[in-house]
This record gives structure tokens, sequence and C-alpha cells, in this order.
């Protein structure tokens, strides 16, 4: 690994301490190298906030001048919230800027060429990949109006999310169920089915990692069947948004929920199925949630691949076979591809990433 | 990477030739390395033939004074079809000796410490898993009375080796493809259920690569359902090996199928499922047929798991979605471990291969 490498992937550790606080902003990373060593870092921490590069130039004061900085995403180059980083760049004497990803909203870009201008040595597309999935939600709520969608699934290498009498404990291992915590810590909801929480009683919260802030809880349920003694009702109906029918909002138990304190938000039934663009756009625009991932179950999940929602795939599977069981994926039958971009171990398991076809192409 | 493993890998490429040929022997390859450059390199091709280091410092003549040997599996140091190789080594003035893997073969061990013996330096465990997996069919006929047992199965990433319409043609890419010649090349033979040879009407032979011999067709088949007009009947019949009950070998298909030149396999019938370790048993030692891989359908592979018979897996993941589909295992359920040793692209699709729990033992 050459040494540009190993400072953006600092950057990028630095840019994920702000990853899922940001959005409708991007998450971004950046450190201030000298000499060969880091002298100042930062990120961004929420929407509205200073910039990453802003942040770690104001840390590295006077040793600023002459340095290199490593920044994930193309510094902008307009007047936003903040005055345009590469103002900042210029007159703190950075020598040389390593960019990782060029921006791809077009109202920010043009940094890479102002610093350039300015006499300062410019490189970019350094960890290109790994800078895009940083920014992977951002990327998508500048293409859509709805809210971007995580699927994550956890399988047998046979592709079985639960046993044959339907228990689904411990089919993958201790790393794995602690990094989808992290994985939710990144979405500002955690969504699942009714039958999931019927069977599972989850409280879709980020635990074993600290976090300082939860992710809300979003169940999708058409009939309103969520028990008022379940565990997200009873202990999370502040956090809990339920997608269900305009017509269930006239029943008497969406009164008691509302009372819970429970959101409820109504979308359009197309004959026992919600439309779930519907859910995922109303989720951005009435209640600012601009990230969600989808944790199942196999229903859920398969009728958000076919109406093409999923934006990022994390299927995780363990090193496991069990026959006939619970498909992943169930109740819809289509071909869709998957732009896989990364595959790794997660402890004796792996976990598959990919991307759906509407990201795929500013991928190489 | 460092030179030794650099050195061994071109070692385990030796090997690779005689995969599957050498059966009941091992598969193994050596190169001699003089001044940073090979000399010369060799391997065993097959079962009774020279061991490989033996051939490699054949090779090498008067360069093997004072050279570097690299053998993916520790020397022989006994009078078996050949004399001892320690002996060759040593007369041959080798001054440093790399094994990869020590021999399971408790016969056959020792070699080793005679080479220190002889005052010649000697290092091992280098690339130890890959070496170890040249020689994982060679093992387990050791500790087995029965053929060594692979399963090969491509499926999308939700575990489903077919449409909801039973197609599956182009579920994975070229390489992969390729790919699965080329592993059954490896094998003795390549086994599929009768429901595959109706609905595909295979070959089961090694094309798009070349190869001196064909593995065996091996077709699972209780009532001898397997049509006259199939291709493996029409052009592959001297070939072709059909696993079926005791009691179809009294119809009069079994006759017109031996005038074919088909070899017929009977074993007992279980209430309708076959004896397939009985069938792995009398491959081995009626026809010694040493590999077999099993390239499906559904259900033989899962009553072959069932049964604890598969000993490797190759699972080819491609990177789409079908949702209601025909399920990788099916008939069959069961929560059994899968070693997982390797996570590979191949071109668009990954390759997961691993042990089963008999195997892993031996593994890191």
């Amino acid at each position: 690994m050459n040494d540009d490498r190993f400072f953006m992937e600092l950057a990028i550790e630095e840019a994920y301490k702000g990853k899922g606080k940001t959005l409708p902003n991007p998450a971004v990373g950046a450190v201030v190298v000298k000499n060969g060593k880091v002298v100042a870092s930062g990120f961004h921490e929420k929407y509205g906030g200073p910039h990453a590069e802003a942040v770690a130039i104001e840390r590295a004061g006077e040793d600023a001048k002459g340095a290199t900085l490593y920044v994930t995403l193309e510094p902008c180059n307009h007047y936003g919230k903040t005055p345009p980083c590469t103002e900042k760049i210029i007159s703190a004497g950075i020598e040389r800027v390593i960019v990782g990803l060029r921006d791809p909203n077009p109202v920010a870009t043009g940094g890479v060429e102002r610093l350039k201008e300015a006499g300062i040595k410019v490189s970019f597309s350094v960890c290109e990949k790994e800078c895009f999935e940083l920014i992977d939600d951002f990327y998508t709520i500048l293409k859509t109006d709805r809210a971007f969608c995580s699927l994550k699934l956890a399988s047998t290498l046979d592709g079985k999310i639960a046993r044959k009498d339907g228990s689904s404990k411990w089919i993958t291992g201790e790393k794995a169920r602690r990094l989808v915590h992290r994985l939710r810590s990144f979405h500002h909801g955690v969504m699942v089915g009714i039958s999931t929480v019927l069977k599972d009683d989850p409280l879709l919260n980020v635990r074993y990692i600290s976090s300082d802030r939860q992710p809300k809880a979003i169940v999708v349920d058409g009939k309103l069947k969520i028990p008022v003694h379940s565990k997200l009702v009873k202990e999370r109906a502040q956090d809990l948004i339920v997608i269900t029918s305009q017509e269930s909002l006239l029943s008497y138990k969406s009164g008691i929920l509302k009372d819970f304190g429970v959101t409820l938000l109504p979308v359009y039934d197309r004959g026992g199925v919600l439309d779930l663009e519907e859910a995922l756009i109303k989720l951005r625009k009435e209640l600012g949630i601009y990230s969600v991932m989808c944790e199942g179950g196999s229903i859920l999940s398969a009728a958000l691949i076919d109406v093409d929602l999923v934006d990022k795939f994390y299927f995780f599977y363990a090193p496991k076979l069990f026959g006939e069981g619970v498909d992943m994926l169930r109740g819809f039958s289509f071909e869709k591809s998957v732009s896989v971009f990364s595959v790794e171990a997660v402890g004796e398991d792996f976990l598959v990433k990919g991307y759906s076809e509407n990201l795929k192409r500013f991928l190489r």
C-alpha cells in the first residue's frame, strides 16, 4: 500500500464517525499530513456543521502551511451553508491536496480546478471506491426524492434465513451481529415487516457499540397488527414509525398507538401490498428520514427488490447449510442484477456488499 | 509475497497438472531453484509413476547441487512403488528443501527428519493451506473406504439454482463455467441426479479446456428413467455409470442400457432413497473411481449432505437475485457446518470453497 492510500484510509475512518449523521450532507473525512505525519484530522459531523477539511485545517493551525491535505470528497467551491473550502485550503497554505472522489453533485464540483488555479498540486481518485461507499446514501438522495434504502439479510450458504421450524437465532456469529449494529448507526431508520415483529419482538436499536443517537424503528404493517405489548411500543414508542394503509388510520387500534406516541405513516394500499415507494418518499419529506436499512423479513425484502427500491445490499453468509428452511426472499419472482463491490470475511461469516443497477454505473 | 511463497506457488501450479490423474496417490509438484531462478520443475503425473521431486531433480541434472527444492508435499522416506525421494534429494546435493505440507500419511512421513539428519536445511508449512487443497482427495481416501466427493452448485445470491419456471441457463458467467470444466478434470467422475439428465440432457464431460482424459459420467437413477436417446447414452455409453436399485437390474430397460455399453451399479434402496454411501464405496472398490464431483440437482445434493458424504463444497454465486425459484438444496432439512477456506472472485461471480466437518480439523 502506498502512502497516499494509507493516509486516505485514515481520512475514510474519520469520515465514518459522521456516517448517518450528516444526511442530507455527505459524510466526509480529512487528514492533514506534514513530513509523513498526521498533524490534524477532522470529519463532517452533522448537517450544516463545518466541513471535514475546514475542521482539519483549523486544527492543524500553522502546521497547515506546506502540508498535504487528504480529503475523501472533492472540496466544495461554492457558498452553501459554509464558505467554500477551496478558499480555506488556499489561504492556509496547503501545498498538495489528495481527493478521494470527485463530487458527484454538479453544484459542488469545480473544487479541483480552483485549487489547481491557485497553484496547489492536486491528485484524485485515491481509494475512490471506498470514498464512494461513504457517500452512497448522499448520492442516492441527490438522484431521487425518496429515502436511501439498504437491505441487510443474514443467511446460510444455501440462502436460508431461518430453519424449517422458523427459528433464526445465531445463524451468523458475534462479529457479524456486532457489525449489524454499526450498520444500523449509519442509517436514520431501521425497517422490518410486521411478521418479524410478531416473531422476534425486536428493539431495532443500536446496541453493543456506543452511539450518540438511535435510528428510528420503522414497521411496515398494513393492518396494524403490532401488539401494544411489543417491546417497540412499550420501550420505543416515541421512536417508532408504523407504515400502514389509509384505511387502518380509521381503526380503533390506530388511536391506541397514537396515544402511546407512535407515529403512523399512511400510504396507498395496492390490493394488499402497500406502496413502498410512497413510504420512502414520505419518510424523507415528512419525517426527515434520509436513509433506511431494511432487515427483513423475506416478503418485505422481496417486495422492495421487486419495485427496485433497494439501493445497497448487505448479505451476510454464515458457513452453514440448512436444506429446507425459510428463503431469503419470498412471494415475488424477478431477475435482478447486483453490482457486488466487496466480499469480506467477518469472523467466521462473510459479507457481500453490492449496489443495485441504479447505482452501478457510478462504479468501475 | 516472499520468495518462498512465490516458488511454492509455482510448485503448486505444477502439481495441478496431475490433479485427478494420480489418485490413489496425491498430486504433488516440485521446482528446483538456483541463484533465484527455476532450473527445473516436475509433477507427479500418474499413479505408480515417478514422484514430482524425483522428476524435477532428474531434470535439473548437475544444477541440483547446492540448489533449493520446493515441494508441495513432504518427500517420502520409504520404499513404495519408487525408492525414497529423500535419498534422491540427498545424493543430488540439494542444499535446502522447502516443504509445503507435512505428509498426513503416517507410512510416508519422516522425510523432513531424514533430510535434516543428512545436513539439509528444511523449512515446512509454506502455503500449507493451498498444498493441503492439492491433496484433499488423497487425504479423504486415506481416511475412508469410499470415493472422495465434491459438490459443485451455482446459484444466485439468494440461493436459487433455477428460475421459477425451472430454467437455469447462464446463471453464472463464462469464467465460472470454464472453471467448472477444470474442476471436472480434477475428478474421476462427474455425478448428477436423473432429474438433471431429464431436464438438461448434459454430457458431463470436460470441454473448453484441453484434457487428456475424460471423467466418467455418473447418474443416480433408482428407476432407470434415463432415456436411450439422451446424449449420455448415445455419445458416452462406455463412460456412463448408472447407479440404480437392485430391483431395476431385473428390468427390461437394464438390458437395453447394458447393450449400449452402459455400466449399471446396483445399490440398496432404502424406501425410495438409494444408499449413496454404498454407491461411493462401490465406485471406488469395483470401478476404481476415487473421486467424484456432484453437480446437482438440489435433491441429490441435499441427500448427500444429509448423510455427511460431501467432503468439499464449491459454491459459485452469481450477482443476481431471483426471489421465488428453485432452491440449491431440497427435500432434506439439517444443520451442517461448512469450513470455508477460500472466497475468490471468478469473473463477475464468486466462488466459496469449503470442507465438511470431517476434513475441518486438518485446517487452521
